[in-house]
């Protein structure tokens, strides 16, 4: 189950073998089956989350008990509450798997040793938090001067995968547009092709 | 023009007197009319600017004429576009003084060298970082799940002092939520009072 870390890691040509024996052997490889979550409201975040293989979500449940999606995380990605995370306070969100997924997880506190003896991985891990806030600030962009149209449109092309693995409504929830409004530019897309 | 940088610094309790002089003697203080523009959309961001005093803004304008912001910045914040900064290519923004303000600019180039030599700032940036992504986390989660009154209230609550000094029509261009419809949640709170 560590095979597509590892790949990904050498990507990242940031680590020695000497350091990616160090990160596996504080590594905890799971499996979680679909629908199974992996942080829960109301917990503390206390693991960085690394996918390997499979889909996952982080969602939160509104009141009316209705679920606003922040973030779907497929292969080779990371998933984590920084929040709560961080702050080691509880988390307002869950995370779960949208299909049969494998993880691996390392303790806040072993990620945290290993971040002080391996410096490269800190500045991947800079860059990688660099890149979460471009991506964020592009979100927040789109969120507010965009139609739901061009929501639509931009998610499909940045995400191709992701859309062809979720039900549109979980499409609508992270975009924030109605799932009637969504299913209407949909279906008007359709007709237009 | 730097007193209120040295207090802002010294706060953070994160640099030593000497550091305080190693970053004022990178630093260029500079004064900005109202409306004049620090960063035009098209150009590379070259700086990291410290607001000492005064109110900027980044907005981006849209095909159609009309502003999207993405951020106000008062007195003790910073204020850059990260993207164009980090990857120097082209902005997407415009950062503009909405008051009469005074900045702190250093060059990437400088910046990067400060952050060489003063761990205790790269640390401090660090940690800036992580609070802009917590923020911007929690602006994605108001934008695609809020009704326009309560991210209208979450403003004025966050940024009282934002929206005591900035007209309705920008605080309506942040939230994404029409000026009309603004217009109305406010008259509908004020009758309420």
């Amino acid at each position: 189950m560590f095979g597509n870390f590892e790949t990904y890691i050498r990507d990242k040509g940031l680590v020695t073998e000497e350091e990616v024996r160090l990160m596996l052997g504080k590594a905890t490889a799971r499996k979680f089956r679909r629908r199974q979550l992996l942080l829960r409201e109301g917990d503390v975040c206390q693991h960085k989350i690394f996918v390997s293989k499979g889909l996952l979500r982080t969602y939160r449940l509104k009141e009316d008990g209705t679920e606003t999606i922040m973030r779907f995380a497929a292969e080779n990605s990371w998933i984590v509450d920084h929040q709560s995370y961080h702050n080691q306070t509880p988390t307002k969100y869950n995370i779960e798997a949208i299909e049969d997924s494998e993880v691996i997880l390392w303790t806040r506190e072993n990620f945290e040793g290993l971040l002080l003896v391996i410096p490269t991985l800190r500045d991947l891990s800079e860059r990688l938090r660099i890149d979460n806030l471009h991506a964020s600030q592009d979100r927040i962009l789109m969120n507010i001067s965009a139609t739901s149209e061009e929501k639509y449109q931009e998610f499909v092309n940045a995400f191709p995968e992701v859309f062809r693995r979720v039900p549109l409504h979980m499409v609508a929830s992270y975009l924030g547009v109605s799932r009637e409004t969504l299913s209407r530019i949909r279906h008007a897309q359709q007709r237009g092709q």
